[in-house]
């Protein structure tokens, strides 16, 4: 991705790895500044994913690769530390995905940066090919709609949601994007808005809350990314995407999926198997250091919702865009 | 209303008038301080009104009352002071109800103070009525979803939306309330809580993307307030009250919108005419004082939205609770 470093374009990654250290971007410093942090074991990495330092579910497992290259290298035990790694964050399913197979790949003597490597450059390709595959249903002048991050931030490069946009960006293709706040943690106005800016793609952010307006209005298109996908299609995504959805079937908008075949999980039937995780209060009640609720105040925070198969138009995968019923079909590839 | 002031509760309204003053909590202060601001003329009034220190309609339209007021003690231009205050917010419909109120009672020669006093407290009467009018909706372990505030700040006391809750409470149920923060000004989590918590009513705060995440688990009714409503019964809130009732209907959840007929616009034939509030981008991309979206971004900010009919199950007014096809029926009554 392209990110503006002291008024000098380069291009970058999320994360990569340098010497025999990780490197990181705090996605919690962004937009306003751009911070690298080194991770040198697998349990600064696990507090990093906890921490949300990477987010963002392609990102958090290969920042897990990462981490089990790390293990390896640092001779730990390599069970404990995909131990320790799986307990990070529980409703992405990239993560599990990834630390398995690092195992694998470890255990069968690979050196454990080229592994690592490898599973970061395969989520990015796949990204690649995800947005080739998702640019033709951006058309000129067409209006877009997304939720949370699911950029390049959140898939080491490209991303899920995002790349289509790009991709139909590097095509020529003018279009404009409402990017949905995503409270409480902001990921819609924090990364996915400076993704778009820095790339010059028009974009405004809306409250959350406004996303229905504006679909009213003329929306032709709603892409999101996905944290887990299960069996018969429903999917784990960011709070706020069901909401979304349902409002794009009540006024047939197209509501598309972006995510590459690890964030599928078939060994889970339905969407009511995944597990929701639920963070701080304090995530909604005290915005920059301010507490905003009466003192005393309770506040719920999941962080994801389950949004079901119904209401998807389709998944864009590295392997072609998929109806909901057409999930079950990927069970042969190294989707399980 | 109950007021937690320096420890002791206190019950006041939202706005009185005193002596040769207009009184106003700084509804911008809550929670964490009660403020009270005086106002002697009808500008300052609609500078408060346009300045949001006084927010929801009936309040807005109480405190043009005032403003109208204030302008006939000090003799001013009462038409050039009804446009002044009608100016200050373009989308509740009390505002200029309020005004053309006063206008007529000013010029049958009617004291302004009483005619003012007699114009708040009829609104309080309305909600009470309101409340013993929706309470019955509220039943025992129920979970009730509101959003924004339509509270006794929004009211001058009791509220319409927080109406049937107060008297519910009062009669002695138990019941559960969702507050859906309300971005970007976070009406919910400030004003709606506070009162809650006032009155020891059992809440949690939510974001307002997690909404739909609570109704899919189980929410037995939905309340929110209008700042519009048109003859065909579509009405204006609150941006987000949209997103509530499409979801709420998807779902089968009862989905009610508590106002006085102050707020019935039988002028407009649909929703369609209802003129939207564009507010500052500043509103969604700054928060307390801290500029969160990259530097260069843009962001839209309509302050209310429009839902169609079909998605109201009724209205609960103090002349009894409306279908969206009853709407018309009031047509006869001071609603014009």
């Amino acid at each position: 991705m392209k990110v503006d470093c002291n008024g000098a374009k380069r291009d970058i990654r999320a994360l990569w790895f340098s010497g025999r250290k990780l490197m990181m971007i705090d996605q919690r410093c962004l937009p306003h500044r751009v911070r690298v942090e080194e991770y040198r074991d697998h349990t600064e990495v696990a507090t990093a994913i906890r921490d949300m330092v990477v987010r963002g579910a392609p990102s958090i497992g290969a920042a897990a690769a990462y981490g089990m290259c790390l293990a390896a290298m640092n001779d730990s035990d390599l069970l404990m530390a995909a131990k320790v790694l799986k307990a990070a964050r529980p409703t992405a399913n990239d993560l599990f995905f990834a630390v398995d197979h690092m195992l694998t790949r470890l255990s069968d003597g690979e050196d454990p940066v080229k592994a690592a490597n490898a599973y970061a450059d395969t989520i990015v390709n796949r990204c690649r090919t995800i947005g080739e595959n998702g640019a033709p249903l951006i058309t000129e002048g067409g209006r877009v709609m997304t939720h949370c991050n699911a950029g390049a931030l959140a898939t080491v490069d490209i991303g899920t949601a995002l790349a289509p946009m790009r991709v139909a960006w590097e095509q020529g293709r003018k279009f404009f994007v409402y990017v949905s706040e995503t409270r409480p943690r902001l990921q819609g106005m924090r990364l996915t808005a400076w993704e778009l800016q820095n790339e010059g793609i028009p974009y405004a952010i809306i409250a959350d809350s406004a996303s229905g307006f504006y679909m009213r209005k003329g929306v032709d298109l709603i892409i999101v990314g996905a944290d887990r996908i299960t069996a018969n299609g429903d999917f784990a995504n960011k709070i706020g995407t069901y909401e979304k959805a349902v409002i794009a079937k009540a006024l047939d908008i197209p509501f598309y999926v972006a995510a590459p075949i690890s964030t599928f999980d078939l060994s889970l039937p339905t969407g009511d198997e995944i597990p929701i995780e639920n963070r701080g209060e304090e995530e909604v009640i005290v915005i920059e250091g301010h507490a905003i609720a009466p003192a005393g105040a309770t506040a719920f925070n999941p962080a994801f919702d389950v949004t079901p198969h119904e209401y998807v138009t389709g998944f864009i995968t590295e392997a072609g865009i998929l109806r909901p019923d057409e999930v079950r079909k990927i069970g042969g590839s190294d989707g399980e």
